[in-house]
């Protein structure tokens, strides 16, 4: 055996050659042998075309896998480009919550009428998830446990757990419920295997586990698992009644997205930043909090007027630019943390890559850009209606937009040479891009004010 | 069975109850019933004689786990107040990686003492794991595994689980080895139970398993878990030899860790900052980055003396403050950042609560007073050497020093009183800080220069 990260490499690039040689058995045996996650990983890379294709020549059980594996956006464009009897078989061939999260993404009419073919069950089992809320445990649980009832004996216990074995993966626990259905302890595989054969249920069980309501928020969800160290933990309805399991890995990805919430939301993006890929989406989510620092910033700029009085004439008008010292400062900042938020964020997870660099700074300055000029024109129109001097407005207004578009790209750039000189990017960006963004904004700013707003 | 998360308040309650009540036989059933999280949350809240007593009153099986429980301030202070035979005992019955990091945490004296008055078995053991970096596979993985020899049958696996019950918990996977001890596969314990009694476990073993080298950093190896969807891994030394294994719960708070470290990184803070008593100890912290941005920020100040000249004379005064708007933008604006993002962070993680406000801004504005003044007395030598206005200097850099304190009492207040409110301090609290601390900021300063600065 060898170690994973190793190897990783080795396979994304094998699937590219493979590919170009058209060597489809070769293929179907890195396809068939390596980890779904490892194939999920070199998919990305390939044309859409190269997808369905790749995912053409797998089971249907091995591109269930490998879908799960996807993130929303990349599994949202192969889903819509597979064809409908295929996509069928693979999501019913899903653990129910990976099968109801699937479905949960996509169009209106394609998910009715894949829900319309599955079978009964399965139908039954989805709908049942899909009725939670996505961010509750209702919405993270599956439903495929393995509960026996209190009565029986540890070796009853095991002939479930054989007759399941094809159903349910990754059994730590049997779930132990009375005749109702009410869950009433939990015993661990472990336990089970070394109790005695005859020994009732009852007796092995621990009746003091932690037990989560469908109703309870994934965060707190997520705040149980660590406290309590916990790898599964049953799901019960208001009565009590077992309704499904949640498995630890479903929380990992929840710790990580709280947490990188709460910071993304400070600096004013989101999660999905990362991910998206219009332009104008991603201008129109971070536009509100520029919006926001833009009045409180005209505020400053009142207060400033107050102390500094203006007159007319072409120093003044370099006393009029210091007016809006504060609105520069605090638009660049907020345009460069915005961007460089984004990559690190990326960079710590994976999404962003070294390689991805040029088309990042692209999609960052266009950003920048598309908010640059939202936030210059309102400027120029302030200062045009409010001081009447609407030909300082347009100066101003201009030297904004290029110290905003040199911000996006500071934000981007600084976060990714970072760690090309493997310093990491998060010790060094906070203050480094401030502040370089200050000094940078200062001199673009003045450069220009006073060599086209002079005359 | 009930739902944890309602219990928990209960629980709390009852410890100080019956302290007071001083009923040492209901504490006792209480201390032996809760759950070790559950206890170790509520201790917290006591005194350092309290805890004491209650540590007396628990076995030294129950002390150790609840030991575990705790966070690394609060454990550090109570293992100083037991006393070292008891010490010793509780040491020696936890797992192998647990003991490893409390003596790690011990003053160096000590942790001779406790390592020389161990057993021999365990002091090899901890001495194995106290070579590793903390911060690596090594550094954070169990010795207690369940290995078993390639050529033995599912039969004698479950036979060597039996002899090793006492030893190993939470046993999900047994791990095949050959007879040199390198590790060839992985049998998870769900497949040996359903396999046949005889299955050899080189047949029943899964080859590809993944596995982590003892070097690897903690981060890589939570972005195994989380690619992999795993719940345990095992651990190989250079030579492929198993040595002990990973599991989950260790990596769900590595994941959060090293989210937020890389946000509280981007803010000038670090992960203990929270926990963190000593107000020099946070304030010397704090201020290097405090200090990056001053130097950034006189950089700014030369940039725009160069386009705004400054005469003598009272509104010249007002000019000469100018050139210091970004200074003060800048510091107030990280100040309040550093405060608002371990109040965030704290809030988040539940080490922060609504209860704490008055303490938390006492010490927070503490903090800002420190470095506020070592900021102020720099700058004011700045404008002293550099600008031959010592009188003004003086002005300035006071004015600075009162920005910079209400800086942070916004920075804690505004996510405290969010959290009162039941809105998300993340989302609300990074522009609202930065804007409401610029406007706030520049009143304050050119109120104080307009008034002191002018004769």
């Amino acid at each position: 055996m060898s170690e994973k990260t190793k190897k990783n490499n080795m396979d994304a690039v094998n699937l590219e050659e493979l590919l170009e040689k058209k060597d489809n058995a070769a293929l179907r045996k890195v396809l068939k042998d390596q980890h779904a996650a490892d194939i999920a990983e070199a998919l990305i890379r390939l044309s859409a075309e190269d997808k369905i294709h790749i995912i053409g020549l797998m089971s249907s059980e091995r591109a269930s896998e490998v879908l799960v594996e996807l993130d929303g956006q990349e599994r949202y464009e192969l889903i819509h480009n597979l064809d409908e009897k295929k996509l069928v078989q693979i999501i019913g061939i899903m653990d129910s919550d990976d099968a109801a999260d699937v479905i949960g993404e996509l169009d209106e009419e394609v998910a009715k009428r894949i829900l319309r073919a599955m079978p009964g069950k399965e139908l039954q089992e989805v709908r049942t998830l899909l009725r939670h809320d996505e961010e509750t445990a209702g919405g993270i649980m599956a439903l495929e446990i393995v509960s026996v009832n209190q009565k029986n004996t540890a070796a009853q216990a095991l002939k479930v757990l054989r007759n399941k074995a094809g159903e349910v993966d990754d059994v730590y626990n049997i779930y132990v419920v009375d005749d109702a259905g009410i869950l009433k302890g939990i015993a661990s595989l472990q336990d089970v295997v070394l109790a005695s054969p005859r020994a009732k249920l009852e007796k092995i069980m621990d009746r003091e586990a932690v037990v989560i309501h469908t109703d309870l928020d994934q965060e707190e969800v997520a705040n149980l698992f660590q406290k309590y160290n916990l790898v599964a933990a049953p799901v019960v309805d208001e009565k009590g009644r077992l309704v499904g399991r949640i498995t630890v890995d479903d929380v990992l990805h929840v710790v990580e997205e709280e947490v990188s919430e709460d910071f993304t939301r400070m600096a004013g993006i989101t999660d999905d930043d990362i991910s998206e890929k219009s332009v104008f989406k991603i201008s129109s989510v971070r536009l509100p909090w520029l919006l926001v620092a833009f009045v409180g910033e005209m505020i400053s700029a009142k207060v400033l007027n107050h102390f500094v009085p203006v007159a007319s004439g072409t120093l003044d008008n370099i006393i009029l630019a210091t007016l809006f010292i504060p609105l520069i400062m605090a638009m660049a900042g907020n345009i460069g943390i915005q961007s460089s938020t984004v990559i690190i964020r990326g960079l710590a997870t994976g999404d962003i890559h070294l390689r991805d660099t040029g088309r990042r700074l692209i999609r960052e300055s266009s950003v920048a850009f598309v908010n640059g000029l939202v936030i210059a024109v309102l400027l120029c129109g302030m200062i045009a209606v409010w001081m009447h001097q609407p030909r300082m407005g347009f100066v101003l207004g201009f030297a904004l937009l290029i110290v905003l578009f040199v911000a996006g790209l500071t934000g981007t750039l600084v976060p990714l040479i970072l760690k090309r000189f493997h310093v990491d990017p998060a010790i060094a960006t906070g203050p480094f891009i401030t502040t370089s963004n200050d000094v940078l904004g200062l001199i673009i700013y003045y450069s220009i004010v006073s060599s086209i707003g002079g005359a």
